[in-house]
């Protein structure tokens, strides 16, 4: 594991920590290498006294398992240097794009490719069938972990798209994240004393790098571009993310019925997506330390709009219970092996 | 003054003791009457003693100046009774809407009439003129406080309008409140084990009252019905509302100059609202406490859409502050009086 | 299970569903009864629709485990319906003192009995020879869980008495809780707005029920009786208790070295018990969700006395945590059996 | 003012907004120099644009009223430039300490000095005479604000020593505080993602360099040295402070009612000191903003011990409140001039 001093590492960290069939091995860390665990991470007692390590291609190639948790930019020559039998899992945005245009317009560097996506439950269009984005992850050797706003906001609106109810024009995202989506980066804004009690948005007017990703994820199901206005907020909690996202009814009859049955539908053998019953709403709390999603629905009859809700713990199914889930279905265990279902609420 | 026990009424009161033309009255309450303020606010020391008393016509009607902050529809009948020499401001919202078929869709109640709107600052069309509200304010008897959403949305969204730049079709506003907004209501989800750490959506898919009063602020200037998609969430803080405002460009060609100077234009004399220099964005924590509100706007040009941002105290610009405001353009004095500029931050 | 809708009652079916040897049975409730889980409890999506019902005898007599999850005082005549063989494991207060005369001044009622003490890892006197807690609740038909702080400061300090290294009189302890502990009470007080942003002392001056559970479990080791100030605080946070405790050396030339060595000797073999490397402090977050106790001892020499602190999840090691974990020990399985040492940090 | 971008000197600029007598004027900073204050505090709207300026001594002598809000240590090299007949707040440390062996040994560095301590309603004891420390303050050129801490601890317990009912012995002061105490340090365990949602105590064991502070406040009333354990705890909060102090009784006879009649007499006439009705508890929420103090006193028979609670605004009374209200004395002018009493709650 590289990157392991962050949040998402120590994420994966604590979901291997209660995995059966994965050991953990070496631990790495770029400016943090010499020091241990503890300092970085004193919830993760059992791994305390381990030492931090250079996170060198040869160490990295000893294990089955590669998990990357580095800055986005920084994976992608790591990962060239791996042999192609390892599982490699990329939490940062190397490889998540397929547009190597919309790759180079946000991160401003050249396209390093990409990998399957991440997100096993996410409806995709191959070869002109909806499938379950799953299939391309079974048995896979490298795996881009989605961001963490797109895996709320796609599975939100992705069965609306998938069943061709939603118009692609004029889809608006509204997000709001727990704090630790930023990282540990030492920034006066992050500061305890700046965000709490406090709401800010970020990344305004479609600068946010999840955009494209967004958009990727939802033109694949609309099978055509979608424009998507997508706002960031920072709210005053450690984890968690609620996508609050609408989309106009692509026909005025579509009933509600049919709505949610497209929702049940794509969901309702899904392990971790838990499309609420009607008349309840998704709640952050509810879902911390898992890795659900907690999904609701609801048209708007008097502006034919469908609003979409859904809920994750940003750093669980947001980054690290997705790398684990995707390393389960690449190394062929059961998808949901050593991943929590419920989160610790209150 | 009416309503004294809840929030609103506490935050009435906070700024009265710092306003240097209003003496404080009665202070009445419903269920709370007989016992002190000081039970209900123990942070207004220097009224800690003071009694509440029942909420009678006769003994309101003995001041210059009532406030209402009492429940949605139980202001119409007492206003009823007092005498039209007295001002009466409403923090409810039974005097807002100019529509009785949309109070009636939305509150269920009989439409008790409509007052001059307690938003100075916010530019409506008056003969076919873009005029501030605050005219209809100067002098009046009767005022309607706006709800804390709409003063957030409308103050954002407004400019775009009364310029002619934006589509009224498709306009989508988020936002998130402190839980102050949902008043000192004992329901469980209100807890404070339940809120903090935790962001949740309510009143999805149209249904929250305030969203006819923000169409109505944007139709009067749009010259069209407006269709809107509102979705308020609920944020872990006591104080604040973000409003994150998207509507389309009318059109295309609209450049970002013109855009921020319609902004610039409408509020560049205003002494509480306060357009953030181009990139900074709005904050809850710098408006706390105050009567401010901070607004930003930015193109995104992708998807031809604007995000208009706006930042309150929902406890005062959104409701007590802008009650003492519409007092103080009633009785003729300084609109500004005793009204905080600066919040408490961080 | 009775008393499934509260915080405690949740926190020990989230344990469950993780517990590979314990299989929930029926879930009760008083005045919810009836409903379904889901409306108290959304983040158990398994258990959502499992309906509470009401909790009799008959009902809870026919599991192997029946936890008891129910307001002071409510246990007592429940338990005394059960038969002897089933284990009975009360998250109540009914059954921690030993001493009559203590429970009747502080819970006003009879006295009901005392029942073996749930928290293994506490050293206690037993025959003269301190021995830890879990002897008696191996094979026990019958666990008072200790209460949340007692939790906290016992451990925190037990180690300093044990060893007769601290003075039993002047001992103070100042804890600081997450809402949570106040349990799903309609208070004003407890509502989001109230507590965000804010820390209160409540129950001082000795008056807090849970002050003689402490004395108790002190005494038992020092072999006097101690006097004990404690103070509890209510902290802006969902989860977690700190408790700040500190206690005179019984002799100034007890070294550091000698102190450290008491704590290390005591909880060293603990699986749950984590004396922290010296220089780092506990934090409630590094122990939400897990069974968790961080400890540290300082010794200050100016005015010679030990400060000992102890951080724990209120709801989990300081409630249901504990529960399972006697319940394991009751019915002969590993006492670690399902229980996170791992907690959810950030 | 020197240090205009730091939490302490915004704080001061909020108040000095509104103060009717003080005209801000330049704004100084050290690696802040040439930045607006903007970018730093965009609360301060009024203030926005104006530029930091390096903080010479010749600048800032040319002002009445000079505030250093500085790291500690380095108030002594600029105050020593300034003429005498400016007036020199110092927010730091550098001159709260009479013994300079205390301050050597918590500070590291050679004694600068002592100036009349900058909190007016602290008793003390000239003389042999207890009168309040405001006589030193009036028409004084130099002020050492107190640290926040003592200010809380040294008004919780005051009364207490100045009547000669508590022991000097054995007083253990716990208190929390919101993390802009800490500044704005960019420190990891300072991040928001790291403080919400947690407690951690920090500088345990008598190490806090408010310790001697406060134990010469306390040793000054008992006339005798006090033994003091200190333990402070970081909330997640941005402002307040809450201390929890108790001391033993000096004798068991002392009433409850010579207890509450020593705290009255001593803060009945002070305008920011508030002691609470009995059976009400400081909480920080009433006082943030404010310069008041709550204060409430019980107690503990069972174990002969007094608890005083006090809550401030760490920020306002804590530090700017206090530089203000001795600026006002130092100056002449009424002590309660440009200071709210009232705080925002909630």
């Amino acid at each position: 594991m590289a990157g392991a001093s962050g949040y998402a590492g120590g994420e994966i960290l604590r979901l291997l920590l209660a995995h059966p069939d994965l050991e953990i091995g070496a631990l790495c860390a770029a400016s943090n290498a010499g020091t241990t665990l503890g300092e970085h991470h004193p919830h993760l007692v059992p791994l305390a006294d381990r030492r931090l390590e250079p996170a060198t291609p040869e160490l990295l190639a000893r294990h089955d398992v590669v998990f990357l948790a580095l800055p986005h930019g920084a994976s992608a020559a790591l990962a060239a240097e791996l042999p192609d039998e390892v599982v490699v899992v990329d939490c940062g945005a190397d490889f998540r794009l397929r547009d190597g245009a919309a790759w180079e317009e946000f991160y401003g560097s050249p396209h390093a490719g990409t990998w399957p996506y991440g997100l096993p439950e996410l409806p995709t269009v191959v070869d002109g069938e909806v499938v379950k984005s799953r299939a391309a992850l079974e048995g896979s050797r490298r795996v881009a972990v989605p961001g963490c706003y797109p895996t709320a906001a796609s599975i939100a609106l992705a069965p609306g798209f998938a069943a061709g109810l939603l118009d692609p024009q004029d889809v608006v995202v509204v997000a709001a994240s727990g704090t630790s989506g930023a990282g540990k980066s030492l920034k006066p804004h992050l500061l305890g004393a700046e965000v709490m009690g406090s709401m800010t948005p970020y990344g305004v007017g479609g600068s946010h790098r999840h955009t494209p990703e967004i958009e990727q994820n939802l033109a694949a199901l609309a099978g055509a571009p979608t424009t998507l206005s997508f706002t960031p907020t920072l709210a005053p909690m450690a984890r968690g993310i609620l996508a609050t996202c609408t989309a106009r009814l692509a026909s005025p009859d579509t009933t509600d019925e049919q709505v949610r049955a497209a929702w049940d539908e794509v969901y309702r053998d899904e392990p971790f997506v838990h499309l609420l019953p009607a008349g309840r709403l998704p709640r952050t709390a509810d879902v911390i330390g898992s890795n659900s999603i907690h999904v609701q629905v609801v048209v708007d009859r008097r502006v034919g709009r469908v609003v979409a809700m859904a809920a994750i713990d940003n750093l669980c199914k947001g980054t690290a219970g997705a790398a684990v889930q995707s390393a389960n279905l690449a190394l062929g265990l059961p998808e949901t092996t050593g991943l929590p279902v419920v989160g610790v609420a209150p």
